[in-house]
């Protein structure tokens, strides 16, 4: 019944509004004597923040991350971990045009509908800048479940598909490039169509792929914390996603049960992997792979008809600084929410049995 | 932290196996008052229930609900509700032969790797059994939130899709035919797949639309109890379900934003609704839609390749009652577990301002 | 958010009014590969059956325990354990006097406020035969941590109090007696007193102390899930509970630091334990012990003063078939729910350092 | 699941060490439209903070609340609601004598023995300087439910009682003195013990009682939601404490139920309140009041026989800055965790009926 809540025995709880003093959160579950890499978690941040390249966010804001408690002598403790990023270069003038106004597919209006009232400044509490929340959690997380390799990329954007297997890529190439696909070919033709796009005051959609290797048995709780329940519920979190798919997702609802079925090897492993590494919601071993949608961002430089609070008929045009794809950046949001929901889970199955 | 329990607020605890003496659960946080109609209940599980047709399992099971608590004299009293299904139709037998073989692409592997061991016969508590106490619980949602109209229905089987957007259906017909597709003439292709596929010994998979209308603003709690993210984890906790997407889905991926974002009217509803009813997590009004895939059921007639625990190679061949393709009977699932998300929500909702 | 649960990583969620069908609950967390033994869990109810001896309700229920999931071959499963106890005994009739009647000191008034309408045969969801279900738990808990012993005992009926210390007791000698004083002289007082008590009509209090022995170090979690403040919720969910204390419990209140410090041996134990086995809401390893007040039961034999639904004054007298002191039904009570939440801490404390 | 999180549907998270950085919490669940009064809150936090008199403790810290998130334009907006108090003046050198020492009483060795290690410096996260964080969540549950009036006061210091029923008692004294108790009589000569402790370099322990008047009918969750439960673990997890009772409590134990029983006036209050305001864990519409007992603080400033982490006997002697009785300080923690437990109530109930 939190509403800022995320996970069962690994828990974040975030706050904060995008133009708010500092947003933040408390990490509780998190098992004491993990020895903890403060540089790798603020690494993971400087993926994520605004204003790294060309094609995303100019606005420049340095996202640093202070813990407050639960690390001591470089070290988790056991006990809560607290942390706020400051919001250092929020132009909240920017929106004060936006005050009444209800942009086009945002959630002004149902926010307003369902509160009575809301920070205007920004996207509040809706805007994506929660998500760095999300990035220290995870990348807290990476190090609990280290030998866990999680993996995501651009794989899509617009309809430029990466159309490579996963396991033909090097993913040591993903932060090669600024739309973090790793082929370069296909990086190539997505930089330019954002560029195109950009220019034209327009923003698009994109997918990405993640994929979790060395994956340890018997991750996942059935009935109904399944791990590929809760990863679909992590991504569908993430702000602008409109679909989640693993193993052979909406492919596999075309195919037959003599095509579909993973046989097995003698060890155990199986000789296809159209299942996603996860029977009845647990996981088998096999690398745990799936692929989330992006809806194009919807503040556009263009001019929109729209409404207002008083529900009269106006206009409104892009102001503020915003990203023309979301989906470069949205990769290490991926990873995060994904190493989030493992730990979680990898917590969990010290108790499943005796 | 409960593996077993669905909902915040309205929530579902169930237990059981196919082959044990009885599934059921219980329903907490339902509210005192509600007149209960008990046949509707049973209709509900009437849908869902094996024998049906020629194109489901031929296995027979009255599956009829007791309940047990917490409803008297044909209302609720706020006190928790428990229930049971007999199994009375378990023919144990048919799976003696699987004592120690993992069926492949089933959960036999998955939960005797993590638990140590398991109740082999059907399926155990992987079964699809287990989502007939979700239909009880989700028939009892939907008289509490009597004034949304909520309707699934098959939208594919295989390479057949239907084609129509919902907004040209009536789904009056749904139930006219036994794929539960309302075209008519998708159905009939549909089913006439359906039928070759069994006679060949095989499965497939498809996909369900679930539309909910006359949606009252304000259902959904951001930022982790977004809408469509428990909608989402809903549906992926069905049985064979690999996909959800909603509003404009995967194929927003692809779109510009002009022509992705959905401009109000100025009564706040919109022109288009690409955003499936859902603005940062929260309903604007509009119909909530979305889409499930299904993969092809894995116990075909055939012969296959497989292990046993001794990590033997064998084979086995499908025996029991199976269903050639889940999609027709897994339509009330999906409203059955979308009532008990929009339920829980709505109760919620009245918490949430003053 | 869940009224009918107890517990965190190991959940029970139960349901059942005293005249209903049944009642019962659901067992989540409960790792697999536990042998269990179901005898002794049956031992645990019969201990708690009403009609056992003279100084208890004479109401006879055979109150067999059935489990429906979730162990399989004498194991647990990891699954969820289903199970019910059938009403076999209610006299319904009894109650059909309090239709529409408060009975003093009773929660037929707060039911009816708060929800509108009440199952009002017996107590309904508020009798104290809910707590059948939590013995259930309990049994199974215990096999959990079969280490540990929990002893409890009827410490005080009305003025009579059993003053040994607890460490100059036989815990063997508790079942020797019907009022479970393993001390033979109070016992017999108090036998006595409660047979005085029953004859005049009227009904009597008293307290139960309950001792965890063999505990391990580092049960509980803090800050909010401190052992004791756990030990403190379940005891006081019992019916009739007025009061909690551990260690030195209110008469450390009177004390000075000086007095009340227990100082450390070399090997990390306590010369004294006014502490109660517990520092920080984590057990030290010392003997965990606690006291425990139950008000005189409501129901007595001779005629009151009470109000119905109409709020018309009327009178009452006591029918029906209830206890005169509900303290030596309640041990088994008191033991079962410090079991459940010894067992929950000692699931949760294998995640608690890496 | 959440270790360091309180309540329900209204939910505080809390993080942070004595000698941290800052402590701070996150508040959940809170309605949008509350009008906040931001002195209101920092009064209570000066009615609890270090330094007041000569009967507290002697450190200085401003405890100074700064809120993050939630409060927008001087009312609540419904999202998340961060908080922070810095660490001001702490002297972690009082506290370099301690690092492998566990000082009696104290949770040193229990944090050492469950987590492996701990943040030594002035108790860390057990330190009693986390419930300030509870008095900013308390005094914001107390502007939700404004119209209930919650009351707590010193009532006893060792030995010295104040007898007198609150009934005969004015809070509005209760601040008049430095020992918080609203008996002037009995409050001095409890400053006068506290003082004289205090020189002899001991402490003491007492009773603070709790009275919440003008209460709505209905409040509480049974089975396992009862409002005496959550009151009894709210006060159960404030620092040093051992017991709770309500009502008539352990007096209640020694009674009769002809004497125990509540009559009913014909409005449904009744004759005497021995049940404490609450039936069946719902309150009545009473007043709901209950009593906590609170051991003397461990730290004194004679020396005492301990060990070490390395087991080893060795002398300890209280530095730092102590409270000779934690008692008043004490009594706004008590009102807070009463405003957090009343209001999550509150809440929920708004769900409870249709």
């Amino acid at each position: 019944m939190s509403f800022n809540s995320f996970g069962n025995l690994l828990k974040l709880t975030t706050f904060g509004e995008s133009h708010g003093t500092a947003i933040g959160g408390v990490i509780d579950g998190f098992p004491a004597g993990v020895e903890i890499n403060l540089n790798a978690i603020q690494q993971e941040l400087d993926r994520r923040k605004p204003g790294q390249s060309k094609i995303v966010t100019q606005r420049k804001e340095p996202d640093t991350v202070e813990f407050l408690s639960g690390i001591f002598e470089g070290q988790s403790t056991g006990t809560s971990i607290g942390f706020i990023i400051k919001n250092t270069n929020q132009k909240s003038k920017d929106y004060n045009h936006n005050t009444n106004i209800y942009r086009p597919s945002h959630a002004d209006y149902t926010y307003d509908q369902k509160y009575g009232l809301r920070d205007y400044r920004g996207g509040g509490r809706s805007s994506a800048r929660e998500t760095a929340n999300w990035v220290v959690a995870g990348a807290l997380a990476k190090q609990l479940i280290s030998s866990i390799q999680i993996n995501a990329f651009t794989s899509s954007v617009g309809e430029i598909f990466m159309e490579k297997p996963y396991q033909d890529l090097d993913f040591s190439k993903t932060e090669n490039n600024i739309v973090r696909c790793p082929d370069e070919e296909s990086a190539e033709k997505m930089i330019t169509k954002i560029k195109e796009i950009r220019k034209a005051g327009d923003t698009i959609g994109g997918t990405i792929t993640c994929v979790a290797q060395n994956m340890p048995v018997g991750i996942g709780e059935p009935i109904f914390n399944k791990l590929h329940a809760e990863l679909g519920k992590a991504m569908l979190s993430i702000n602008a996603v409109k679909g989640f798919e693993f193993g052979s997702g909406f492919c596999g609802a075309k195919m037959k049960g003599s095509e579909h079925n993973d046989i097995f090897n003698a060890d155990g492993s199986t000789k296809s992997n159209l299942s996603g590494g996860i029977q009845g919601g647990i996981s088998n071993g096999m690398d745990v792979y799936f692929r989330v949608a992006f809806k194009p961002v919807a503040t556009i430089m263009s001019s929109q008809q729209t409404i207002n609070s008083e529900n009269e008929i106006t206009e409104i045009t892009g102001k503020g600084r915003h990203d023309p794809c979301v989906v470069p950046r949205a990769v290490p949001i991926v990873e995060a929410m994904t190493a989030l929901v493992l730990a979680d889970f990898y917590l969990l199955n010290k108790t499943r049995k005796i």
